[in-house]
C-alpha cells in the first residue's frame, strides 16, 4: 500500500513553484535581480547569513562601519524585496549624510544611542536621539544620517524594502570620485578651497 | 509602388516590443520568471493549453485532483501574472487545507457543488456551499479548503493572480515531509501519537 | 483557567491585518481601487459572486453576451489583481475585436467551440479553434476576438490579471461614440460611406 | 536682498511631493494602505516607534511574545513596504507554525539561540539553530516556526517586506476559530479526539 | 596615510548595487527586461541616445514618422519603466488610431499644432487641438490618434511609463497582417469590399 | 429598431472601468496617489496641461527654472506612473546637484546645450555635454546635475517614471533648511565657515 505516492498524484508539478530564487551571483543580473540557483542545489545555508556576528571595523576616519546583508552578500534574499545591514558606531562615530536610491529604511537601535534624522523634499528636517529599542523610518531616496549620541559604541540594524537598496554617501560621491572640482563647485555652491581640501581627504580626482 | 513598405518605415523597430514572454522552461529562472523564448520561434500553440480536457485522476486517498496550468505547464503565461488550475472532486473528495503562498485565488464551480471556505489572519472563518456558476475568492496566503458537497463528482476552475502561485497543503507539509515529529508537536500542539499516525499515512520521515 | 485569552496576548493587533479589502463601491476610488469596507461588516457573501448561474442574453446583433465579475460587480475582488467574466456565444455569435487596456486574459472553453485569436504589436496573427477544456492566453492590451465555431451555443470563462481590466471594443469605440467621422476616416483609412453606414448601425454621432 | 526667496521660485510646488504617507489609522483603508495624514501635521515622532524597549510578556502557554511594529502600530511605515516585529522567547518558548500571507520575513537573532525553519511548496524542509548575529530568511506565505534553543530567554527581530504582513498561526486558525470540527478533520486528516482536545485548549467553537 | 582606502572599508560591497541595468540586447529577454550589461563595461554613452537629432522621414502615405527610444534602441532605459519617442507630422500627417499595450503616454508638442484624442472604455471621446508647449496624457491601452492641425510640420515627443511600451496601429494590425478577411469582417462589422481595398493598400494577406 | 441599445446589453457595466483616475487634489492622498475625481465630471481639459508654454523665470541666483507637471499640477497624471518638467537654463544657469527620491528621469534637450551627469552608488561619474535632440537617463535616486553649456538659453524636458517624483536639491536641503550646522559639518566633512556662509546665502537656520 502506497498512500503517499497516491497522494502525490494530486500535484505532479508542485515542485516547480518558485517559492524563492536564491541568487546565482556569478551570472549576469536582470532588472528583477540575479538568476535563480537551481532549487535542487539549494540548502538551508542559502537562507542563512552569518556576517553580523562580529562588530564591523570602526578604525577609520568616520569611526563607523556598515556591514551589508544585501542580495550580493546574502543571495537567499534575491528577488524578495528586503535586506538588512548592521551599523556599528564607535564613540564619535558617524554615518555621513547619504541616501538609498531605491529603498525605504527602518533603523532599530540595539545598543547605545544614536542621533538620526532625514530631510524631506520640501526641506523639512526630522531628527531625534534614539535609544536602545527605538525604531526610526527613513523614506526612500531622502538624505539621512546617523551619529553616535553617547560615549560608548552603538549598534543598530537597518532593514530595507529592497534586496539591493544601494547606498550613496553624498560627500564620498562628491569628493571621493572623479567629478571635476569645477562641476562640484557650480552645482553645490561650495568654495573652491573647500572642495580641494575634501578631495585631498577623500581621494577625489579632477 | 510599395505603400506597405513605405508605411513600415514608420516603425522600424516595433517588432522588438515585448508583448509577451513565452517561457523557456529549460533555462534558469529569474525573480520575474523564465527567460523568453525567441519571438521568432513562438507559434499559436505556445498560447494554448490542452491539459484540462479530461478529468484529473481522483483515485487517491483524497478523491481529488488538482491539474495546474501554471507557467511550468503553460509557458505562454510566463510573466503575465495569471494562471489556472482544474479541480476535480469525486464523491467524498476533498482538497485539504492549503495556501497559495504568492497568489489570490478565484474559484468557479462548473459542475456539482462544493463547500469552500477560508480563515483570515484574525481567525474569522468564511465558508459556504457553492453551486454551479458560483464564484468565491480566497485572498493570498490564507488557509482555505474545498469539499465536495454533493454525492456526484464536482468540477471547478481556479484562477490565480500569479503565473506561479505555489501550493502548500498543510498536512502534507507537516506529515509528508522530513520535519521531525518533535518539532511538529511543539509548533502545532498536536499529540505525538497523532503526528506519528499521520506520518505513517502521508509518508513523512523523522 | 483561560488559556485562550492568554494565547491571544501573543498577538494583540493581528486583527488589523489587511488580508483583503472588500470594495466600498459607493465611495470615491483611488488609483489602487475602491476603499475597503469595514472588516467588521464583511460577511462570507462579500467573497461570493452569483452572477454566472444563467447564460447571458445573446438576443442582440452580435449574438453574444459578456457578463463581468470585475470589482464593480464583485467587490470582494477589489485590490486583488484578478477578475472573471462569463462569455456566451449563440450560434453565429461573435465577440468583436477588442482589447483589455490593463490586463492579460486567459480564456477557458467550457461548452462548444470558439475560434479565438490575437494580433501582436509586430502584426503577427495567432488564432485557432478551441474546444471544451482548451485554454488560450491573450496578452495585455492586444487586439483579440472570439467567434462561435460550431452550430451550438458556446460558453467560456475569461480570467483577467486585474480586478478592473476594462474592455474596449474597437468598432463600438469608433462607430458607437461621438468621434467625428472625419477623424475616424483619416486615422483608420476607412471610406466615408463605410464609416457612415456603421455609425448608423452602432449609434455613433458626429 | 532675499536670495533664499529667489531660489524658492525655482520649485514652487516641491512641497507637494509624497515623500511619505504617514497613515491616518482612523480613516477607511485602501488596497495600498491608509490615507495619508496631512504633511503639515507630521512631526518627527510619526517616524519613530518606541514599542520595542521592553520585552514582550511571555507568561502565556507558548512562553513567547510577538510585538508588531506594522502600519497599524507604526503609521509612519504606511505604504512603504516594510515593517518589523520583536520576538521574545522565554526558556521553552515557541512561536507556533505560522505564515505571513503577504510578506517575506528576515529574522535576526540578538540574544540567545533559536531553532528556526520553514517548509517549501515542494515539501522540502529547511531548519537550523541560529545564534546571536545570525539571520534567516522565510519566503512569503510558507509555513515556518521559531523555537527557543537554549535555556535562557532569546530575542529576535523580524523584518517584513510589507507594512502589513499579516500573521496566521495554523493551530490557532484551526482550533481557536469557529471552523467546525468536522471540516477540520476532513481537511487535515486529524482525528476527532485530537481536534476536540485542542479546541478546548485554544478556545475554538463548533 | 590613506584615508580614502580606510573609508572604503566602510562599504566593501557597495559597488554591487544595481543602480541601473543597461540592457544587453543580444541576450534572451526576461519578463522584467533584458539582462544587464556588466557594470564594468558601462560608459556614459550607454546613458545617452542620439536618434532624435534629425526629423523622422515623413515621405510615406501617412506623412508621419515615429522614432522610438525604447529599450531596444536605448538600452540604458532597460528596466527603468520609462521611454520616449519623437513624432514628426508633415503637413497633412497623421498617426493612425493606435494603442500602447503596456504603457501610459504623455505627449508634449514642441512645434506646430496637433489634433489629438483618445476614446475611453466607456466610449467617451476626449480630443482637442494642442499647440506648442501643450501636454496631453493618453491612459494605457486606450485607442488614440494624432493629426497635424496646421499647414506646417509639427513635432512632438511622447513619454511612456514603460521601457518597452509597444505600439499597435489598429488598421495595420487589421489590414497589414495575415488575419483572414472573413475574420476581420465578422469581428469589426466592416464590409468585404472595404476590407479588401485596405488589404491591398496596407499589404495584408488572406 | 434599436441595434445600438441591443448591443449595449453586451456590456452593462463597462462604464465603471478605471481607465484613468484624474486626481482630486483637494482630498487626502493615499500611498497610491490622490482620490479619483468622479468620471462624470472629467472633461478633455483634465488630460491637458498648459504650463509649459512660456519659459520659466530664470532671474534667480541659479539662473534656472524647473516647471513641474507632476500630479499636483497636472491631476490627469494621477496614478499613471509618469510626469514631466520643463527646464530653463539661462546663460550661466545651473540646476544644482539633486535627486528624485522615487523616479527615474529621462532628459531631452530641445534648445541649446547642457552639460549633464550623475554619480552612481559605486561613485562612478557619468557626464557629457548634450545638444539639441540628445537624451540622457538618470537612474532613480542618484545625484545628478545640469549646467548650461553654451552662451545662450537652453531648454530641456524631463520625463519621470512616477507621477510624483519628488526633488531634493542637496545644497538647499543642507543649507536652506533647519538642520543644525553642527550636524551638517559632522555628516559632510564640510568646514564650519563654509556651512555658515552657505546658510546665509540659502536661508538655513540653526
Amino acid at each position: 500500500m502506497l498512500p503517499f505516492l497516491l497522494l502525490l498524484l494530486l500535484l505532479p508539478s508542485s515542485s516547480t513553484a518558485l517559492d524563492f530564487c536564491v541568487g546565482d551571483i556569478t551570472a549576469p543580473q536582470t532588472p528583477s535581480g540575479y538568476h535563480c540557483k537551481s532549487p535542487t542545489k539549494v540548502t538551508v545555508n542559502d537562507f542563512i547569513f552569518n556576517g553580523f556576528e562580529k562588530p564591523g571595523n570602526t578604525t577609520n576616519i568616520i569611526k563607523a562601519a556598515v556591514s551589508p546583508a544585501f542580495a550580493a552578500q546574502f543571495p537567499g534574499l534575491n528577488g524578495l524585496g528586503i535586506s538588512l545591514a548592521r551599523l556599528d558606531l564607535a564613540a564619535g562615530g558617524v554615518v555621513p549624510l547619504h541616501t538609498h536610491p531605491s529603498a525605504n529604511e527602518v533603523l532599530l537601535i540595539v545598543q547605545g544611542s544614536i542621533l538620526a534624522g532625514f530631510i524631506s523634499s520640501s526641506n523639512s528636517v526630522y531628527y531625534k536621539t534614539l535609544y536602545k529599542g527605538d525604531v526610526m523610518v527613513f523614506p526612500q531616496g531622502l538624505l539621512h544620517f546617523q551619529i553616535n549620541a553617547g560615549g560608548i559604541p552603538s549598534v543598530a540594524y537597518a532593514s530595507f524594502s529592497s534586496s539591493d537598496p544601494g547606498l550613496q554617501i553624498t560627500s564620498i560621491s562628491l569628493f571621493g570620485s572623479s567629478l571635476p572640482s569645477k562641476i562640484i563647485e557650480v552645482t553645490t555652491f561650495l568654495d573652491h578651497a573647500q572642495v580641494k581640501k575634501l578631495k585631498a581627504v577623500l581621494g577625489g580626482v579632477n
